[in-house]
């Protein structure tokens, strides 16, 4: 069965470096690209794309608040169509960028605060989803599973993927513990093992209350800007090879 | 005869305003909006976008070097490469912008700077119009007469649409007189309208040096970060009215 | 009777500009020099401090929220100990640049977002005054009367100076009406002209609700960022020549 | 003897680093802090200000040009008074938080470009250090032997530290071969400790001619930015206390 397994990448500027992006770039089957607002700069795109293509690496667009000192994690309280026009200008961007190399944009992934506040608004969500669509009716959203962006891209045309996070807890209901909270992060190599392994034999992942809870993701996301980042996905990704799964870009996996 | 009648655009940001944009998008056929970098942001550039639509004014992407503070007036030793990303980044960003609102972007016009380093080195001028050529191939290029940009335009197979400078001097070849050296700006209003009507009636121009020069451009351009520019934009329309001529976007001018 | 008539200032950044600083000079006693976080750049904080020298106007420190597309006006979540580098640094910044020009910082005023964070927590606001009054003890701090602001500066050992708002409406209890609710701005020149010859006169206010409420101020800020701000101020500033008040920059009148 | 052992520290910024900091801190004798403009913000500036307090080291303001996407390396054209008032604001950032941490700014250490720009225009370097000597006249300006920094610091009245850079060639009349240029880095470890030890127990250095000339330093500069900074450092320091030589900041070394 096919699988992809994603990262957030170019997520440096400058002479500033989050992730071994060249060696990340040879583990992942898609590359969610910053977009010069929470990280990224032009510069740093192109060489993502470029990356991407040789490699054979789908790419998609990772645009995050106007915020590099908060890394895009910090609210801010803009208006809905400002974030709109904030979405889009990072969208069309990485298009324009990825074009000029023969590249095609086949995925789209909210970085951090801005997907946090579009999947708690339905009607943001929906102006956030209507206006992909018109720009590019052919992108494929990252989601969380039963969320708001999961929703509203459907209803707008979109083909959607389900993200597994293995690396992060998820609660009863099947939605993600969030940040902060005690357990929500998975950081024994063992344990993100075993989690990879069960999602990929039985569909289930155990949730943080010790129910076991359907996970029928086909992409699995891992962080790229934490210590270690390298050598959680070489583990998970050896971890789906042993387990049979063959790889493609998340634009050949959606429905 | 048909003129364009154009102006730099959207360039304030946040709470800054460096023109009365919605009064200026009733008197010119063109807008050249800045693209987030030198001026401007996502949200400006969509009032833009909206405005020109309601007043029937063509777009076009207006880039200029990342340096708000310099307003993009400032030369900034860039790679090539990251010139080129950096242009296409803001070229990308105001096509998605645009393209949610239902309106093509049909010209290009460099900012400052970025326009005078591109001016200058006939291999960087073939790698952006290049780049242009490979994202948009419909694109107009406002340029200068005799100028690289033109060269590069052409042999890159865009269109291009010569601009005069109704404010700005020439000089006995043809070309302008760089901002800084005497005589450079022209200020009064008289002879700004002598300038236009001439430049309407015989298609010449009267050089810094005294000598009268062919002036083939079909697009006007006003400034409007100038105090003043709001007026000097209504007396050039109103001399172009009053010599009959009639008003289209440079998208429809081009050759 | 002395009073002071101040105005924040120096809040544009590179070609942008909210006000007329130089008229603005001439008419105020005390200026709030925009410390290049929500506005201002060291350049234009050395002008203003020059233009203060030259006109006998006091100058104090406006720091603000880093977040120049938002004015500073956008909250944003930062740690209590962030706030307080924040705010320590543009303080410090102007304090070299002032001294440079053989000035001296007299006094300190919260730029919105800012200011309204600090007044709603007692412990960043002991923070904060703690601070300030480790770096300099002998600041005046402008407070809103009865603020948290105001307690926590007395307890710092800080000299104090009320402000009054003559284009802001305040509540019954004497606070200022948020900016957004209904009747918060006072906009026509005759009722601001009302409100400082009552407040010059009587020492009172006119609440939001019809209640006249004491309002012990001793200077009078004008907004600078609206248009309109220039005439204002000197509406305010002929009201006080009327009423026989003189002038004095707020670190003289602070206790 | 003592010597002084010091790096460029703090000029990461949000979530990026350059460096691992505190590693670096328990190593070197003065620490110079980046100001927030190159790299740096404040509350990484508090960081490194508590950070050398607990580590006996002594701070330095270090500042650059306003460009952190460049890492203050390109030139850029400011206008000389531009250039000191952002020198200024910098060191006022600095000393104010230093200020509030019972920490005194002890020494002045240009990055990079700003530095470049400074050395090679005699009116400018007189403008910079008659600046600085008019804010904190017992400030000690890092040098390199010979330059025009050196000769203005002096004039100005300021005392000065000549820097030996263990990992940069030097010319046959004792100036740093520019970055870029051929041989102008020196990798290998080995020649690393041939040099330190020439230099401690000579006083001299082997050019990049094969000359040997007089190094008259007190303070030896490790870059931190760079791959393996912080094993470089330690090599240095390793040898230096091989030599016999004791430590000391640069405040207390200089004359």
């Amino acid at each position: 069965m096919k699988f992809d397994l994603n990262s957030d990448m170019g997520e440096g500027f400058g002479p500033y470096r989050l992730c071994d992006d060249e060696a990340m770039m040879k583990i992942v089957s898609s590359a969610n690209i910053a977009c010069g607002f929470h990280g990224g700069d032009p510069d740093t795109m192109a060489r993502m794309v470029r990356l991407a293509k040789q490699n054979g690496v789908g790419i998609g667009a990772h645009p995050g608040l106007p915020d590099r000192a908060g890394f895009g994690r910090r609210e801010i309280s803009f208006h809905p169509d400002e974030l709109r026009q904030q979405m889009l200008y990072q969208l069309g961007a990485l298009s324009a960028i990825a074009k000029s190399e023969g590249v095609t944009v086949g995925h789209f992934s909210f970085h951090a605060a801005m997907g946090n506040m579009v999947n708690r608004d339905p009607v943001l969500a929906d102006l956030m989803m209507d206006a992909i669509s018109t720009v590019d009716s052919r992108l494929v959203v990252f989601v969380s599973p039963k969320s708001e962006i999961e929703r509203a891209a459907k209803r707008a045309g979109l083909k959607t993927l389900a993200l597994f996070l293995a690396d992060r807890a998820y609660d009863g209901g099947g939605k993600l513990v969030a940040r902060g909270l005690p357990g929500a992060l998975v950081k024994d190599e063992a344990s993100v093992r075993v989690r990879v392994r069960q999602f990929l034999t039985d569909g289930t992942v155990e949730a943080i209350d010790g129910t076991v809870i359907a996970m029928t993701a086909r992409s699995i996301l891992v962080h790229s800007d934490t210590p270690g980042a390298l050598e959680l996905a070489r583990i998970i990704r050896s971890e789906m090879e042993a387990s049979g799964a063959t790889f493609a870009p998340a634009a050949e996996l959606a429905s």
